[in-house]
């Protein structure tokens, strides 16, 4: 059956005639829906009145009142879309929709609503809205998939990925009693937003249960936006390492301690400090080490450092590299232990394997970019997404649109409506073409 | 006139016969009255019970309620050795005995009572009860000084000298609303011990009405100690100068941000406190420098450091040496800020010039300390001391006495009751020498 629509193209996209049910991905690739760019819009500008921080920015923490309002927000979108929706044991939002097959697996696209603390109204926003708005595309356009769709706004992403962490069975039972930004512990966070804290393990999903996963996301990094591409094809999100460097020196007034009788925790720190960026950098590719943070004890003017903690971060999407800068890294550090007289020991705190997106998958997103007339470029993701805790038990993919000058996590982020719309537009191609395939 | 006189000598020491007035410094020299070496560490303990922290060692901070009654018990031994005790509107205790002569101007011991959190028993107190035994042995001896004596117990000290800051005219107005360590602000707390911080400015004295000033204290430091030698002769307290080191890059996303994109503040201060170390340790002497203090902002594991602020704190008896060592420092950090893409600035926050000691006053402590049988040694004082004010305005000489391996500030801050004694005793010698000399 061939049906006819017409949407309300208020921003000059061009309509088309698409097959209702569709079956041959010729006739897909050729003609398929756009979705409401201006709906999407109207969306956006509506969530990004909620949790507007009088400081700057938007404070939509995980667990906060303004959290739960977004949550209501896209609960409501969802229906409006035809979803059936349901809050999961670990408060993730899910909003379903049947597949005409009921053998297959479901097809899964979504991304989170809450925030960083002063953070933008893009990342995590772009990529819910847009699933919302491709599930109601599809409905407007009468196009039923094969497979069940799937909409999943996950929880509390920018804590750790906790939401989809818990899907994938990784969450663990001790992090419950953590302390989320919000002030709540995780565990009264989840209860707060309609999960049940005490029946995770009922989140967990099967890897056979799961087609495939699909998320929009704004590019945290400028690659996109300073080469003006319109979208970017996920390579994989990189891995992510971390650990807690203590170094222990002694501690000593600093006006009577000669220099040669010191055993300065911040100067061993400094030149570790120096090593790591040495060894990241020693080696080609795309590795990136970070320390972030340190603290000095005492941390007094008058009082060389007797022992000194630092974070340390080390990313790639090769785990063999990770390990391999890292063994450097240590060695580096048994030398200035032994120079400087101090002892270095070594937590690991992170220890986030990368997830490689699918080839098929990233074959269909640039594909689909292409039709309709989109430049792409292959990115890696240096920040880790839901996607991520997906990708342990379903072939991910991941667009990614431009945001200005790479700004994230900060009051200035902004992606270009355009840019918003052509990634949903990607998304609800991709999710076309990838429902006629066999993975 | 001559008198005898005999002491309770339960530590062994000799008693000695000497001259009840003395105007002939051969006399002086040859014989000359002990301290009462017992009252002096019966006066020890008993101060050790003041201020006693249930978490280890003695907190006796300035203006707290152990500091007050530190303070009464010091006025009580005064008194009880004869002085006319006075408070001066800084805060600081006086005790004089007039001179023989009306004409001449006071010759000035002292040190002070007052601890940092959690320090020990011998910090300032050695010097002070010090102090009060000399003045005490000389009434017991019948001797009369020809200067008038004061005894001075300088108020808080380790809060930056401020007792003797306000008689050197240091001391500014803007300090009295810093909050010291016992939670009062300056002048509460000048008020809470009987000051009155409306009239600082009465304290100020004049160069004309000083003949000297000696303070006995602790070597905070362990070359006396470690080397066996019974008493240092204090060539000058080094000069100190800090300054708050603000480095500036751009703070982003440790996961999204290329390596040779960053502009990374703390890796650009891990360069600076290299170049810190590289350039004190270049050029032979004793001169010092410490990064003691370091604070990275935002300071989570996963930004690249935006802002980096250290503390420098650089020290040597030349202040011409220290400011060659930052001049040099200060290149250094224009290099690395141009490699790094950061910017430094520096801001001095402390700037206490070297207070070299009087040549004729530590001839007199060597001399005294040799004729008493003692090692002497000449040595420099890292730390500052309340010495260090008073030396803008008239001679000054230190008696310094070995602390047990250097440790001071500190719960096991100890100095063994014989040297204490023989402090006493070479302070008390020295005092008579002095008083027949014209300066």
């Amino acid at each position: 059956m061939v049906a006819f629509f017409a949407m309300n193209w208020r921003l000059n996209i061009l309509s088309v005639l698409i097959a209702g049910t569709i079956t041959s991905p010729m006739l897909q690739s050729q003609s398929s829906p756009l979705v409401n760019g201006d709906r999407v819009m109207d969306h956006l500008k509506a969530m990004g009145d909620i949790g507007r921080d009088p400081a700057g920015g938007i404070s939509r923490v995980a667990y906060s009142e303004a959290d739960l309002r977004a949550r209501e927000y896209v609960i409501g979108l969802m229906r409006t879309a035809g979803l059936t929706t349901h809050i999961d044991s670990a408060g993730n939002i899910s909003g379903r929709t049947p597949g005409s097959d009921p053998k297959l697996p479901v097809l899964i696209i979504g991304s989170h609503v809450d925030s960083v603390p002063q953070g933008g109204n893009y990342d995590g926003i772009v990529g819910s809205l847009g699933a919302i708005e491709v599930a109601q595309s599809l409905s407007e356009a009468h196009v039923t998939l094969r497979h069940p769709l799937e909409v999943i706004i996950f929880q509390n992403e920018e804590g750790g990925l906790k939401g989809s962490r818990a899907i994938s069975g990784e969450l663990r039972e001790e992090e419950l009693n953590q302390t989320a930004r919000s002030g709540k512990t995780l565990r009264d966070g989840i209860a707060f937003i309609g999960g049940d804290p005490a029946h995770l393990a009922d989140v967990r999903r099967k890897s056979a249960d799961m087609f495939a996963y699909l998320e929009l996301h704004i590019q945290q990094g400028g690659s996109l936006s300073t080469e003006k591409i319109n979208i970017g094809v996920v390579e994989g999100i990189v891995g992510n390492h971390r650990w807690d460097v203590t170094i222990e020196g002694m501690a000593n007034h600093a006006g009577t301690t000669p220099m040669d009788q010191r055993q300065d925790a911040l100067l061993a720190g400094a030149k570790f400090i120096e090593a790591v960026n040495r060894e990241v950098t020693a080696i080609p590719g795309q590795q990136v080490a970070t320390v972030g943070r340190i603290q000095a004890i005492p941390g007094a003017y008058n009082v060389v450092p007797g022992r000194v903690i630092l974070g340390l971060d080390v990313r790639d999407l090769d785990e063999s590299r990770i390990e391999m800068l890292f063994d450097r890294m240590h060695e580096d550090a048994d030398h200035i232990a032994r120079a400087s007289g101090t002892k270095f020991s070594f937590q690991e705190i992170v220890a986030d394997r990368p997830a490689l997106t699918d080839p098929r998958l990233r074959q269909i997103i640039s594909d689909s970019a292409m039709q309709l007339g989109l430049t792409t470029k292959v990115v890696q993701s240096g920040a880790t997404h839901d996607a991520m805790s997906i990708g342990r038990l379903a072939p991910i993919g991941m667009i990614f649109v431009p945001s200005v000058r790479g700004i994230s996590h900060a009051p200035e982020e902004f992606t270009q409506p355009q840019d918003v719309i052509n990634g949903v537009n990607v998304l609800l191609r991709s999710v076309i073409q990838l429902d006629s395939q066999t993975l």
